[in-house]
């Protein structure tokens, strides 16, 4: 039967400093390296073994991945990274703390931009240190200045749809290794979660969050894979 | 202009023990690790960045190329995995360290096999703890039960023309991270060595050895990347 496991990466550099993140590229902390590790250990002891994985093309999500499969025996598997699954781009908010950001913009507007649906924070200027336009990773991608929830759903969903879903549909067990945002667009499709609900959803790190499918490809409940 | 960079894995455990490895999957060592690192810094000095990469199924290829890649800042480059690229199997004696195998087989029947380009060594008994016939890493591969050099090559070349090569035209840098005898496979073929010098040359951990291409594909002298 198809399963899918969810994991948002571990602890970044900038988590832990509070800064809004997005496509810039953070790499773990020595937290997250064990939050991932332990993500690892969690899928072997429970038995629940990918055989395909996708990923972002950020560092952090890849090395979660690599030392979630290395801790379950499976560094092995096929695995394809993909720019859909990166963050939420944070436009001009990227590299700010969270109190810069609230100083600057105030407290009520953050919020907005950190929990609104569709409003996307401003754009990114053209001469930010932060600008990834011309990083040869993102060649031939049109590189957003900015994303809202709502825009961050708009390239994961037909990317699940041409991508992901087909390999889970032939009895594949997936893992995905992906960031807040982008693993918030697949819940919200996979459960049915409302606009105004997505937002509040926390997708804690490193912890195996799993779908089972039946043959016509629905998802039963969600669950985090500690609990069973 | 297409270039290909060839790096072996680094030390492994069993490297250090004097063990017959072949296809068994064993880890790196903690010299290994730094001897991973080190070939991606050397990339990275030298500023030649790989922008596609194959592996092997085996861990110790899989965690340098990672660490290589790491090194030199192109963790987020496609890669792909194919048991082609694998170690010879070297069939009857895997695990056996070198002193075991000179004491049961003789001294100069080992040497024979070892560096005999066509000969293989005894198969590998079924009963054998180092038998990965029913290792799901391995489905639907008929497991060899052992290889000489040249059954090696017999699977690394045709791999080669039709997945590696095609690459390279289309004018990427690609990486390779293998094992001795799947690299002497390609060195022998891109540098028209002969049967009788190829089992002779040592290929050594940690060392990226790169080829620069013509527009007709035809390789140039090969060098280490360390003395330009």
């Amino acid at each position: 039967m198809p399963t899918l496991i969810l994991v948002r990466h571990g602890q970044s550099q900038w988590n832990l400093e509070n800064r809004f993140t997005g496509w810039w590229d953070v790499d773990l902390t020595d937290k997250g390296v064990s939050e991932a590790r332990a993500a690892g250990t969690l899928l072997k002891d429970k038995n629940v073994l990918p055989s395909r994985a996708f990923t972002s093309l950020q560092t952090r999500a890849i090395r979660t991945l690599h030392f979630a499969l290395e801790g379950c025996g499976r560094l092995w598997i096929p695995e394809v990274k993909d720019w859909r699954l990166n963050e939420r781009h944070y436009g001009g908010l990227t590299g700010l703390n969270k109190a810069e950001t609230a100083e600057k913009h105030g407290e009520e507007q953050v919020h907005e931009w950190r929990r609104s649906f569709d409003v996307p924070p401003p754009e990114m200027d053209a001469d930010s240190p932060f600008d990834l336009a011309s990083d040869p990773r993102y060649d031939g991608i049109d590189v957003p200045r900015t994303e809202s929830l709502k825009l961050t759903i708009e390239r994961v969903l037909p990317y699940w749809e041409s991508d992901i879903k087909p390999v889970l549909a032939s009895g594949e067990t997936v893992i995905i290794s992906a960031h807040g945002n982008s693993l918030r667009a697949l819940v919200k499709h996979l459960s049915g979660i409302s606009d105004e609900d997505i937002t509040g959803l926390e997708i804690p790190t490193g912890q195996p969050i799993v779908y089972d499918f039946d043959d016509a490809m629905q998802p039963a409940e969600r669950y985090y894979l500690k609990d069973r």
